[in-house]
């Protein structure tokens, strides 16, 4: 597997692009993009995650409508920044509308288009932006294309998410990247903020999906910044088949070559979207082994991560482990504190649930980095899990206090 | 019922006290008193509620033991704060002997001692400051010693939490009075934090706990500050009955009366509680009704008050209501969305699902006072809940990057 250029055009058959159109005033002033497609030239197959928030914005009820009636197919994503059309009495007809004119603009069939949305809730979607927007945009759509569309999707995200990989694939060569954007409002559950991945491999839509699911509950369903599931969260993949390998129609050595590398990819997309979380100066990654069960170890790996204290802690490099053994004690599961390791970035800091001594000066100079790894060790079985946070600073309240203005 | 003063010693019986015994070392410089002991002179009915966290301090093992031991009897509690004797080796063995000393002291059974501490998990708690403290402490009991007691026991808090009244029971005058520390690692799960409340009903063990696990759920349990369940929470009630109430022994007048002044005072220093969260300025109230059950209205009020989202954008008088509605849609329970009305402040701004046109200066001047109530209507029918929170404000963040230096 090789790290390569190009993002969500990496794979055959990709193009995309990004355009300023105006959803909030202040895109305009700043030249900020807020509107991307990223289109196939040739029918793709789909699959999606979505929110398991109970208010979904529109564009999500839309997509599932389109990828529900294709039997997972599809040619385009139509997405925008600066309002996430979510609790507007007009959202679905405004979002089938984006589909409508994408499709037009494309020459493809209306459902076809996978269409997000991602920003501010409960605020009235005008639907001009689009009517300048979506044109101007398919025009200029290209190969080199991601970091533009990256860029529209981008609301409080400081830097870009976006990743490619090359494969071999039952005797051929395949692709896989992706963009995402996310940085508050991050406690996915089931998919995720707005994840788009496309790949050159043949694999039908119900391979995609099964692919897509057991990577996201690995991945984006891992991690978290503030606790808040959004509304708009959507996770999709596009296949174009254009590699060439036969068509992988089960769980044969192919799908594992796929799934391996679209495990690569989504691992990078949801540690950068921790690193990048609202206000973070450092990624915490949990690792939680000698669990009796997944689930445990999950659930474990996931409470630490998500401790508003600890992630306080942590942002001072302050090895406050008393706050790690809390959080582990209101996770869900069965398991004996008394036997429970604890490492802080390689120090050893608790033993048989009991703390050991350890060198502070060692502690917070190893803490002062961007990278803090936690490992907890419940020498109660063999299964483990791996979960990803961030630190929790000033800039976050900052950040979110003045986040409609 | 009146309020009254005198606190946790408000009801007959009951002294109290508080004294510097340096449990840190900045407790001596800054002459904060960090140990304190309530006392009767009389024997109590007694009842206590603890942490879910699997991870428990040992004072809630040697209390919880000391309770079973005498069947709901109690004569005193013996707390400490700056450090929570959580995660020791020999943390049980220190609980016992602080126990011990306080029973020797004040001439009673050492089962009968209820004993806590609060403070930074898993560092050794030094005998030594029990050693001076608890005698000097045993000579100044006094019934005006509520105030020093609750000071002895406060950590971040800012403020003394304490309350009492006096009510009709059973055609006598009976008190009810208690105090509560808490600040940050606050989102209890069964009992809470530190609470102690006392009075002078007669009611025995039983009940007393009946109406403890009944009270709490509405209040103590209904309050977050951070989302984090400590692992020391407490709450429990001695009973002198020194009232001359006929003793309460069923679900009659008197138990209604007496848990109608519980109610009372719980929830005053439930709310005295989020009022002075880590950091916050505001309390924020949310009242959620037309729920088809209470489990519902219930996690409905708790997730909303609990999201990072909501409370920086309260902390900046900010009406994103959007917010309100993301955290509803993932809390637990069955509803339907496009049902539901949202006031901020006494302003609609969401009906049906759906936002309605407000005046956001409106809405800032009214969101910028201390209290803000929101109110959910989910017009489904006739259950509802009260949840308490407060705001994210980034002094939370300084005070917890730093507490244990």
């Amino acid at each position: 597997m090789k790290v390569i250029e190009g993002g969500v055009c990496a794979a055959k058959g990709f193009k995309a692009g990004g355009v300023v159109a105006g959803f909030k005033k202040s895109n305009i002033e700043k030249n900020k993009k807020d509107l991307a497609v990223i289109y196939c030239e040739k029918e793709c197959s789909a699959a999606a995650l979505y929110t398991r928030n109970k208010v979904k914005g529109a564009p999500i009820i839309v997509t599932q409508k389109n990828l529900a009636s294709t039997g997972g197919r599809a040619r385009a994503i139509a997405v925008n920044s600066g309002n996430a059309n979510t609790c507007n009495p007009d959202g679905v007809e405004i979002a089938e509308k984006v589909c409508a004119l994408t499709a037009q603009s494309l020459g493809i069939d209306k459902s076809g288009v996978i269409v997000a949305s991602t920003g501010v809730i409960g605020q009235k979607l005008d639907f001009a932006p689009f009517e300048t927007g979506i044109p101007e945009l398919v025009g200029k759509l290209s190969e080199t294309g991601s970091a533009d569309a990256c860029d529209a999707i981008m609301t409080t995200d400081t830097r870009r998410k976006e990743y490619a990989v090359e494969f071999e694939l039952d005797g051929v060569k395949a692709r896989v990247g992706g963009i995402c954007k996310g940085s508050g409002m991050i406690n996915p559950n089931m998919a995720t903020l707005l994840v788009f991945i496309t790949t050159d491999a043949n694999i039908g839509a119900a391979m995609l999906d099964k692919a897509l699911r057991e990577v996201n509950a690995d991945t984006f369903n891992m991690i978290c910044v503030d606790g808040d599931t959004s509304t708009n969260d959507m996770a999709c993949v596009m296949a174009s088949g254009l590699a060439g390998n036969a068509e992988i129609t089960g769980e044969n050595n192919g799908y594992a070559e796929f799934a391996a590398a679209l495990r690569f990819v989504m691992t990078y997309l949801a540690r950068e979207t921790v690193r990048d979380g609202e206000g973070a100066k450092k990624l915490i990654e949990c690792r939680v082994t000698g669990s009796p069960d997944e689930k445990t170890a999950k659930s474990i790996a996931k409470t630490v991560i998500s401790s508003s204290l600890l992630k306080a802690a942590l942002s001072a490099a302050d090895a406050n482990w008393g706050r790690i053994l809390c959080a582990v004690g209101y996770a869900d599961g069965d398991f004996e504190v008394d036997k429970i390791d604890v490492n802080i970035a390689g120090i050893p800091v608790c033993k048989n649930g009991a703390g050991v001594p350890f060198s502070e000066d060692e502690a917070f100079k190893r803490l002062s980095g961007d990278e803090i790894i936690i490992e907890i060790n419940l020498n109660s079985g063999d299964r483990g899990a791996v979960a990803w946070g961030c630190d929790l600073t000033e800039e976050y309240v900052r950040i979110n206090a003045d986040y409609r203005s």
